[in-house]
């Protein structure tokens, strides 16, 4: 079977004639649905409905099969039953269709026999030439070109198709058809839609990367499932953020408990959360929590605008409302910013002078004062001035029921196009507000009308900013031992592992018997840590392996005796005793790589000791890391305020720390067969951080 | 000056004639708003504009005075400028009006010149036996008596008040409206809603008063700024729960920042939220977030219908939507629960193998199958099977666009009724589906537009049933001491109000001298802290005055002589050592006693150690507390794995530690001069809660 050459997927999603497999004249069936919509909006090329009998459907003239069409056929929809699939693939290949859009379902999503037909579709139609979307999708929207190949039911109520920059690849149909509602309701302008139903050949990376070269494409949205070629997802990642578009993604199976959900309903393995967080922060991507904050979000992005500092400017009619978002914002990490002296003076003419500071009550400004053209009245002009102060990253807009809502939201788009910075609608107003509305859809503006929403939008916004940092980490290569074997490391070749990659562990030494025990405590000059040395032995202290604290001859001797009878009844082999001073620490991390069968290394820093289980404190980044990179894990660590210098104490040397995170990463990559390093704990001792038991294991 | 009877609150919002100073013909104007929405709604008694003219406005002759009025009048309604408002004032207590509804603003809110003038209002209205809502209040509604007071906007768009079982008394006239105006949308209804603005005279508790006896009013909804009258507060939350009315609160200040900006805006002051969070989880109050997710729950619990376990059943006719709601519910504490295989069993002729688990995607659901009949047809009987099982506490069900939406509408609204449990209905469809909204509208069910909101109204429904517990605390009396002083108690005096409570202490003596020290750490035969005892010197660890895990006569001595230095260099006195037994905690908690200048003597327990800062892991109830109450703070504490036996510890002695708690609440009943008690830390060790340090403010 020889592999034609495919077609590339903007060829795929530019057809002229389209053919309806499955097309019915009865609209309460999807086969009449989509020949309506499809009918309705195309306007270029031509469309033939495929129908045994040949009749019109809909005023559409129908064909028996597609050598009966009068014209060349370059992209099928697939609408037929399971049962008659293939045989519409055979008719496809047979007359040189270049892509067929199956939105027939019952395939891989059902079990073994469903996935053993749709491969047999996927190899019919790779062989012939022919490049497949879904099946079990809901097809695709390319509004530029006037293709609606889709059975979202939004298609029935709009009359021109919402052309934008908003290009989306989704592996749920259902969420695509939500959001594309919510959009042509808030004015949001799409540019491609495409969902990805099982995926059997064309998958979403081929889509992301189509977006990323369409020049109508500034923004590209998400939502995926699972990842299905991990590495051409990162990259594509690092590709999109050089191009300079944002791209937002909305992942299910954050939780367990969200994987098992999407595990149940589709095809696709949901991969592990962690790690694919790690990715898409160290890319810039922006992650959201549910489709129509990334579609609201979308709409601000679209706009060039990023939040580059934390302080939310709330703009309120309502003084409960106002203070009910600074509740919310400051619940989430984002506290009420002060304004400088500079903006309240350019609010002196604007506001009395009890309420020059945020949240801005706009019922009480002083519409008389001179405006500043850029901004048009004097409620832009308040917004426009307070969103210029340095401390304000984004805003918020909540409109409740009032006089004049449309001038509010006039001045809304107009300050949100030129301050440079996200302005979000928040449309408290129901429908009382409509004409509020009106005038942000036909603007294409957007808005969201529920406060939770605005909040989410924005911690996603700025969540981003916060760990943005640049990729790429300084090369190394570390003069690392060759005789450490492979497996589980015992905790001194560990030991010496990390110290020729620069990673200071606390001072110690190697004894064979307990004489050089009682030597190297001497040597070592301060109280000392005991601990069993065992190739087979991996939870030290869970045995009583491990004697803390131990000072004096005889105590070192007793100490080990207890540790040679521990490690006998435990049924281990002693080779010796690892002793190493007692350091009291401030403060203790987790500090470890993991490798991720998705993502490949990961860094992992975390809070240690009793905080480790309880808080769930860990930062994780693909390695190798940037130093920058490392600052924004320790930045986004909540025991941070350990590190800063808890209680009088010495504040952590963080360059130090940060250069640990980095050698760490530089040993995943010079060390390919090292499976898993464990720093555990990493203390920090009057500000120093350093390496107080390590594990590692190698391949 | 005699004070006349007032009126009673229900007689004030039931008036018959009602007259409008500052009426107006211009409906741009409020003063017109407000008379076209009065004569608009108003069906029974007579309006009266007041208008120095005496012309007719909008086709209603007015008056230029009361007394030209050819009828008494029982309430008016100003909207005159605040210059006329006393002169408005004192023509109704003239003429014998029992309440003034002052929706005229520029009062207290503007500083003390204000201030006065409103007291002046007061003053008069109250010695002429008048009652007066506001002012710089939006007005009141009381539907079932066609009552549209308010200048709310909604009046315009609505033909038929929203009668209904929610009553309402907000502190935010806009944020009613905005309730109002969204409630209009989700076909909520309405007793009675007071907005209370300044609330000079008439105070939100009296207004929530009126609702609890209100027989119209079956659940209660309160927007607060700050409370007035807390002990009053604590009555009405208390008789509100007696009568079976759910009370549901959005407080604004739940933070320092959310604080600030409310007193920014008005002329009230916001009060702590802990104590007040505290005393309303203690009787059965709800709180939300935000206004929205307030009425939702509102509409929810209207229906009589707790929840009363976290399982969240999810309905979804998109898979990726159930799976997303799975993960925002799992991240918020509420995990998916499986379903029995009664349950499934239930399930077999409805939903194919695979799908017989939650998420229910309702899109597969075999429509040929058997109905029950309770619950209409095959989507609502999956539905209300769902809803039966045990572990399931409330339902979500998430609509996407689809077709038959008002039959998925239908069916919730069918279940929704008669399961017994909230099922809250996401509607995520957009204007497509306005036909499901429609539905849900008119049957006054209600919908949420957010899968943020969904979540915020069950997190808040859960949240209330999960800190539910009789208050009411066993009576005690214990046999304290006579002699401890008032002021800033010693430790060992505070040790001993401690003991006489029955509060255990680790085992201790108290040595006058050198010699006594070494007598009593032999007398406790294990090592030992030991610690100055001084009247003065509060803050022992800060300047060296404490010694720990002291063993041996000569350490006693070196101990006891270096803090008696080091008491000597702080400049204080020392009065003798305190000699207690060294434990080895698994874990610290802090316990103690504070007084809220509103709410009175709280109960606080919280993570101690280094945890308490960086988890602000604390739970606040009011004193007393019952048994039970207590246990829902244990189970509240983020640190309770380190309770439950950490790594293998012995887990905590719970009932003496719910104990503790309780014999604390009782101090501060029994003890009213006892201002401040801390117990920090309180070890758990070996199982058992024992006070290792203690400190205490007697008045």
């Amino acid at each position: 079977m020889t592999q034609h050459p495919s077609p590339s997927i903007k060829e795929l999603l530019h057809p002229r004639n389209v053919a309806i497999f499955g097309a019915s004249g009865d609209e309460t069936k999807w086969g009449g649905r989509l020949l309506h919509y499809m009918s309705k909006h195309r306007i270029d090329g031509q469309i033939f409905p495929i129908n045994p009998k040949g009749e019109k459907l809909l005023g559409i003239q129908s064909y028996p099969t597609l050598a009966d069409c009068p014209e060349r056929v370059d992209m099928a929809i697939l609408l037929v039953p399971k049962s008659r699939a293939l045989a519409s693939v055979r008719d496809c290949v047979a007359n040189g269709v270049a892509c067929a859009v199956a939105i027939t379902s019952g395939f891989a999503e059902t079990g073994p026999e469903g996935l053993a037909l749709e491969q047999q579709l996927v190899r019919e139609a790779r062989a012939g030439g022919m490049r497949l979307i879904g099946p079990n999708c809901m097809g695709l929207l390319n509004t530029h070109h006037n293709l609606a190949a889709t059975t979202a039911v939004t298609m029935a109520y709009v009359d021109k198709l919402p052309t934008g920059p908003i290009g989306m690849a989704s592996q749920s149909g259902a969420l695509m058809g939500a959001m594309l509602a919510r959009g042509v309701d808030t004015g949001a302008g799409f540019s491609t839609m495409v969902t990805l139903g099982n995926q059997a050949d064309i998958d979403q990376n081929d889509v992301f990367q189509y977006l990323i070269d369409d020049p109508l494409t500034e923004v590209i949205a998400l939502y995926i499932e699972a990842v299905r070629g991990s590495e051409r997802f990162v990259e594509l990642l690092a590709r999109a953020r050089a191009a300079g578009k944002p791209v937002l993604i909305v992942k299910s199976g954050r939780t367990a408990a969200g994987e098992r959900a999407v595990m149940s309903h589709t095809a696709s393995l949901a991969g592990a959360w962690a790690s694919f967080e790690a990715v898409c922060r160290a890319h810039g991507a922006y992650l959201f929590d549910n489709v129509f904050d990334l579609l609201a979000g979308a709409q601000l992005l679209a706009r060039g605008h990023a939040m580059r500092a934390p302080g939310v400017a709330v703009f309120s009619g309502s003084g409960g409302g106002g203070a009910l978002f600074v509740d919310s914002l400051d619940e989430i990490g984002l506290p009420l910013p002060a304004l400088s002296e500079q903006t309240k003076r350019g609010l002196e003419e604007l506001l009395p002078p009890s309420h020059r500071e945020l949240p801005i009550d706009f019922g009480v400004i002083n519409h008389g004062a001179e405006p500043d053209p850029r901004f048009g009245n004097a409620v832009g002009t308040a917004m426009g001035r307070v969103l210029e102060d340095e401390a304000i990253g984004a805003g918020i807009v909540f409109l409740t029921t009032q006089p004049n809502m449309d001038m509010i939201a006039e001045s809304t788009i107009r300050v949100g196009e030129h301050c440079g910075k996200p302005l979000l609608f928040v449309h408290g107003a129901s429908t009382v507000g409509d004409i509020a509305r009106q005038v942000l859809r036909e603007k294409g503006y957007g808005y969201v009308e529920s406060p939770n929403d605005a909040v989410g939008v924005l911690a996603a916004l700025w969540r981003r900013q916060e760990t943005l940092a640049p990729t790429g980490a300084p090369a190394s290569s570390f003069d690392l031992p060759k005789d450490l074997g492979t497996g589980y490391l015992a905790e001194p070749n560990a030991r010496r592992l990390l110290a020729a990659a620069g990673i200071p562990v606390t001072p110690w030494r190697e004894a064979a018997s307990v004489a050089q025990a009682v030597e190297a405590a001497a040597a070592l000059q301060s109280a000392v840590a005991i601990k069993a040395v065992s190739p087979t032995l991996i939870h030290k202290s869970d045995v009583g392996a491990v004697k803390l604290n131990i000072a004096g001859e005889a105590a070192v001797r007793r100490a080990c005796e207890e540790i040679a009878a521990a490690v006998e009844q435990a049924g281990h082999e002693l080779t010796g005793y690892l002793v190493t001073t007692m350091l009291r620490p401030d403060a203790e991390l987790i500090v470890g790589l993991q490798r991720d069968p998705e993502f490949g290394p990961m860094v992992m820093v975390g809070a240690g000791g009793v905080l480790v289980e309880l808080m769930k404190d860990v930062q994780l980044r693909p390695a190798p890391l940037s130093p920058e990179q490392a600052a924004t894990m320790l930045d986004g660590l909540k025991c941070g305020p350990l590190l800063d210098g808890w209680r009088g104490g010495k504040p952590v040397d963080r360059a130090r720390l940060i250069d640990i995170l980095v050698r760490v990463g530089q040993l995943a990559v010079q060390m390919p067969g090292l499976t898993e390093l464990d720093i555990n704990p990493l203390f920090i001792a009057d500000g120093e951080p350093v390496a107080a038991d390590a594990r590692a294991v190698l391949a």
